[in-house]
C-alpha cells in the first residue's frame, strides 16, 4: 500500500489585535494561531475537502510521518491513500483546537500583552469558540464548504457544533463516539481529573510555568482518563489479575499489579507531552458542551441539509450507544439524511483510534455516497 | 413499625502476644481489637446468628441509633425488628474489618511495640485475614454455626471468603454486588484512587499522624469512588448538566456544575470521618482479592453444603451482574442451593444500601426458607 510519506505541521494566524476572536462568553482573543496539517490535494472545484477533528489530547498530526519519527499520526489506520480518508481522491486537513497546547494559541502561549504565558488568564475556551476559529482556517484555504468533516469523542463535538453553527459549510459530518451533550457521569469523571491538577500543590493557581510542573495531577488525571476509554473486557484480557512479580504476595504499596504499571506509565509518559492547564481549559471546553442549550434536539436540525454517518462503539461504557439514539432520532423526525451504525468492538471508547475494519469500510462507503449523491 | 432503638459498638480483643493473628503473608499481628455491634437475641440453640458484612468504607454500626445521632445505621433498612433480617426472629451481628479506622486495628492504631501509630509499618491484610478475625469473634459468642452471612461489595468478598475458609460454620450465604476476584477495572479504579492520595505531599510515606492529613488525596480517592457506585442514569437523574449559578457561562475554574459541587462535598466530608492509610490497606486487600488463586471455580465448591443467594444490580456497572454468572454456574455444576437474582435499579452499585423492596423481599424469604429447611 501507498504511504502518505513525511508530512508537516503549518500555522494558520488570525484574529489580530485590536478586533480578536469573540468567544462564546464575549470576551475577545487575539491572535489567534491554529495548527494544523493537510493531506491529498484540494481539487479544482474545491469540493473534496475533508475536516478532521480530533479528540481531548490529540493534535494536528493526524497521518503519515514527520521527519525523524518512527510513530506515524494518530488517525493514520484511517488517512492516506486507498484508506478510508483516501488521500488520492480527497484533502484532507487535520486542524488543532484552541486552548490547548499543542501548537495552537492556548493558556501556556505567551499572552503578547504581558510578554508571559497566560496560565489561568486565558478565557475559558467552548467548543463553539473551537469552531470559530477553524471556520478562519477552513475560509483562509480557499475553501467554501467542506465535502466532510468527521471527528470522534471531542472531534465529535465540534463535528456536530460545526453544522449547528456553520450549516451551509458542512455537506456532511461523521460523528463518531461523542455525546450532544455532556451528562453527568461524563462531567464528573473530567471534575476529578481537573480536581487531581488542581490540588497539586504545584500547580499554584496555574502560574507554574518555568517553574516544577503539576505532574503527580496530571499523571493522575490522565490515569483516570485512560481506564474511562478502555473497557472492562479490553483491560480484563490485556491485564487481567497479572502481576509484576508473581512471587510477591504485596506487602507494600509499591505498583504491583500490570494494570498499575500500566496506568502509571501512561499517566507519566502523558505529562512529558501535555500542558497541566490545557487539560484543564480542554476536558471544561467538553463539559460546557450542550447542543441542546437554547433549542430542543427536534428543533435544531429542522433545516439542516448536511448529511450524517453517527457511529457508537457498543462496548465505549464513556460515551455508550444509547445516548445517541435520541439525535439519530431527531435528526430522522427532521428527514436529515441519517446513517447510524453501532460496531461491535471490545476496545471501549477508544475503539475509533484502533485499526476496525468495520469503521473503515463504513466511513469510506459514506464517503463515496457523498461524492456520487452530490 | 417497631424500631431497634438505641444500640451500643461492643469490642472483642484477642491474638494477645506472643502469639497474635498468623496472617496469609505470614506475618503475625496481635493483640487484635474487632468493633461489632449485634441486634436482637440468640436463641437458646444458638441457631438464628447472622454475621452481616461491610463493604469498603462501613462499619459496625449497621443498624439502629447510638445515643444522640439523628442517622441510623448504614444497613438500617434492611436490620430490625420486622425487616428482612428480622431482629425478632434472628440474632444480627454486624463485624468491623481489621485494617480498617472504625474502632478495629488498623493502621492508624498504636503500635504496642512502638507506642506509636503502626502507619505503612501494618501489615498488608487480605479478606482472608478479615475473616480470620471475624472467626475468632463468633467463637468468642459461642456460636458455632452461623444461619447465614450477608455482605455487599467487600462484604460479599468477605461472605464468599468465610464460605471457603469455614465451610462448616456457614449454613447460608447472601453476596451482593460483588465479585468472587476483583478484575483489572476495579483494580484499576482502586489504583487510582491509591495513587491520589499517596500523590499528595502530607501524606508522607503514611507518616503523618499527627499532622496534617492527606485531605486532599483521600477526597480525590473519595469522589472517583463515589462515580463508580452511581449509575450513569441516577447521576443524570440527580443532577444532569444543573449549575450552581445558572447565570454563569464559566469564566473560571471553580466548582459550577451541581454534580461537581456534590462530588466535592462527599469527597470533603469522607475526609472528616476515614484515615487514608485505611483507605490503602482495604482497597488493597479488596484487589488481593481472588477466591481462584489456588483452584478453578469449579472445584472450590466441591464439598460446600452452604445454600446461596446472589444477588446483583442491572445499573451496577462497578460489579456488573456478568461477573457473578460464572460463579452461579460453578455452584449450580456442584449441585450447591443457590438462588441469583438480578435485581432492577437504577442506582448503580450503591442500590444494595437504598431501600429497595426486591432486595427486601428476596432477602427475607431466603432467610425463611433456611430456617425452615435446616
Amino acid at each position: 500500500m501507498k504511504e502518505l510519506g513525511f508530512v508537516e505541521t503549518k500555522y494558520f494566524t488570525g484574529c489580530e489585535e485590536p478586533h480578536g476572536l469573540v468567544l462564546k462568553s464575549g470576551e475577545k482573543l487575539g491572535p489567534i494561531t491554529l495548527a494544523y496539517e493537510t493531506y491529498g490535494s484540494l481539487n479544482q472545484d474545491k469540493s473534496n475537502a475533508i475536516l478532521i477533528l480530533h479528540a481531548l489530547t490529540g493534535d494536528a498530526h493526524a497521518a503519515g510521518k514527520h521527519k525523524g519519527d518512527t510513530k506515524p499520526g494518530w488517525w493514520d489506520i484511517m488517512i492516506g491513500p486507498g484508506k478510508a480518508f483516501d488521500t488520492d481522491k480527497y484533502f484532507v486537513i487535520c486542524s488543532n483546537v484552541i486552548g490547548g497546547c499543542k501548537g495552537s494559541t492556548g493558556p501556556s502561549s505567551i499572552n503578547p500583552k504581558t510578554g508571559k504565558p497566560y496560565g489561568l488568564s486565558f478565557p475559558v475556551i467552548t467548543i463553539q469558540d473551537m469552531v470559530s476559529a477553524q471556520k478562519l482556517l477552513i475560509e483562509h484555504l480557499g475553501i467554501e464548504k467542506l465535502l466532510s468533516i468527521a471527528g470522534g469523542s471531542m472531534g465529535g463535538s465540534q463535528a456536530l457544533q460545526w453544522v449547528i453553527q456553520f450549516p451551509d459549510m458542512v455537506h456532511s459530518a461523521i460523528t463518531i463516539a461523542t455525546n450532544y451533550r455532556h451528562n453527568a457521569q461524563q462531567i464528573a469523571l473530567h471534575v476529578v481529573g481537573r480536581q487531581a491538577i488542581m490540588s497539586d500543590p504545584e500547580w499554584r493557581g496555574g502560574d507554574y510555568y518555568g517553574k516544577t510542573i503539576p505532574s503527580r495531577g496530571l499523571a493522575l488525571a490522565r490515569m483516570i482518563g485512560h481506564i474511562t476509554y478502555m473497557s472492562e473486557k479490553s483491560m480484563d484480557e490485556k491485564f487481567g489479575r497479572k502481576r509484576i512479580n508473581k512471587e510477591k504476595i504485596g506487602y507494600d504499596f509499591s505498583v504491583d499489579f500490570e494494570v498499575e504499571n500500566y496506568l502509571k506509565y501512561r499517566g507519566d509518559s502523558f505529562v512529558q507531552r501535555f500542558d497541566a492547564n490545557a487539560y484543564l481549559y480542554l476536558t471544561k471546553a467538553v463539559d460546557y458542551f450542550d447542543l441542546t442549550e437554547k433549542k430542543p434536539l427536534n428543533e435544531l436540525f429542522k433545516d439542516i441539509k448536511t448529511k450524517f454517518l453517527v457511529i457508537t462503539f457498543a462496548s465505549d461504557w464513556l460515551y455508550p450507544s444509547h445516548q445517541l439514539k435520541e439525535l439519530v432520532k431527531a435528526l430522522k423526525a427532521n428527514d436529515v439524511d441519517v446513517s447510524d451504525v453501532e460496531i461491535n468492538s471490545d476496545y471501549g471508547h477508544d475503539a475509533f483510534l484502533i485499526d476496525n475494519p468495520g469503521q473503515t469500510h463504513v466511513v469510506a462507503h459514506f464517503l463515496k455516497r457523498m461524492v456520487r449523491e452530490k
